[in-house]
């Protein structure tokens, strides 16, 4: 599984809080605690006013970057605003996002196009609103990878966001997804499929039990990504146990050694 | 989903203390705790010497049967033990367990046919042995339910423990059970398919990551009912979560009205 770190981003209260005192010692140690959490990229996102964006997120990268080791993903909801911060970032890493809402595809894949070790999230919403069938999200994930294809950007750069829906209001989240999932894996066996994994909780209580069932579900369906958050253990632990019914841990080693390194199970005391 | 409270088993070493000890207020509370969380039938098995069995059976049926208000399952690896302790259960319950071994459904299917409101635990086990692949226990499967048809017992009354293995030494246990379960489910759709979930995690640390995985996976194949322990309040938030998943839980009502009720999520201090 490839994770998306989530923790970087200003819609997070905690974060958002240190972001607006410039506590760059707090952002270095979502990124330190993210790292040894087992996350591949390290998300930032301002989710600030579009006046004080560009400025922010400036700041989030230069303060990521005294730190991390792994790859950012820059994030924001303006295609141009990602174009604009690309040359700070030091680490080829992720975009985050195009889908095929107005000219997002135009502004970001030449892009890509030109940095060959970049990759991208393909949302897979459009101007016609956000998918809620299997349908509609395999149809605009298809288009985008296409899309992609035009500008030379092969499927396995492309992480497809095929949109976790949150379950008090859509039911059916977790069968759309997951039969999304399986056709488009069935057609781009190379490409990554992705979600915000902590959609599919909002509003309900005991968010946990939650996340974890759409996670065992959606890796059976060939998730190979999540964006989320694995400094929470119990996810950590959920996504190993799933790993080794769906018989990707060969004799529990993976599990077993994550347990001796304590990074699941109870915490121990020194 | 059918749970069958695994609590009051000799093999549980605190439960095994109370017995020695002839503890009977120890074994009330494991009923009312059982109960409380949900179960439908509560197991009672001596787990002793052969020698004891049949008084520490009596002892235990006599002990639940002054405060449940739910049916017992009654749990003995020996076929005569089950007939002999049958007279002493009052309310109409489940028999564990009928196979392919020996004579076992010759001695208790007889007492099945004539007691038309009591169900039983068919394990897909035979004299060749334990079933690790699908087509082993379907096999054993049809066979125990063609059985106990012979005897005029509906599939309905029947539930199929299909054998769920440490996933330590069976790397395939989740595919196998699933494969049986779907098979089992489409031609017999009326009947249960069950089976020891805290077996996945034998030997393994964070038992409960294991235990959770498994159970909503194998709810997504067809599993109807475990034996397991939902005083466990993560393993019941887990399978409540699963029944949102798989759809069977609209609007959610079950899961918020368990979290209303304290049943799920962290535990309320008065």
């Amino acid at each position: 599984m490839i994770i998306i770190g989530e923790k970087i981003n200003g819609a997070v209260p905690k974060t958002r809080a240190a972001i607006e005192a410039r506590d760059a010692e707090y952002i270095k140690e979502l990124v330190r605690m993210q790292e040894a959490a087992g996350v591949s990229y390290l998300d930032v996102c301002a989710s600030t006013d579009p006046s004080e964006e560009y400025e922010t997120l400036c700041w989030l990268i230069d303060t990521v970057q005294e730190v991390n080791t792994i790859p950012i993903c820059i994030d924001s909801p303006d295609p141009n605003m990602l174009v604009k911060v690309f040359p700070k970032v030091k680490m080829p890493g992720l975009i985050n996002s195009i889908s095929l809402e107005g000219n997002k595809c135009d502004v970001i894949l030449p892009l890509l196009r030109d940095n060959p070790e970049w990759k991208v999230v393909a949302l897979a919403s459009s101007d016609n609103g956000v998918p809620y069938t299997a349908d509609e999200k395999v149809a605009n994930c298809f288009a985008l990878i296409e899309k992609c294809a035009e500008y030379g950007i092969s499927e396995d750069r492309v992480f497809n966001d095929l949109l976790i829906f949150d379950a008090s209001t859509r039911g059916d989240t977790l069968t759309a997804f997951a039969e999304a999932t399986r056709r488009v894996k069935e057609k781009y066996p190379n490409t990554i499929v992705t979600g915000a994994l902590s959609n599919v909780s909002f509003t309900l209580p005991v968010k946990k039990a939650l996340n974890q069932a759409f996670l065992v579900l959606a890796m059976q369906a060939g998730m190979d990504s999540f964006i989320g958050d694995t400094t929470n253990r119990d996810l950590k632990a959920t996504m190993l146990a799933a790993d080794i019914m769906l018989e990707k841990d060969n004799h529990c080693r993976k599990y077993t050694t994550a347990f001796r390194k304590g990074e699941i199970g109870p915490v121990k005391k020194d």
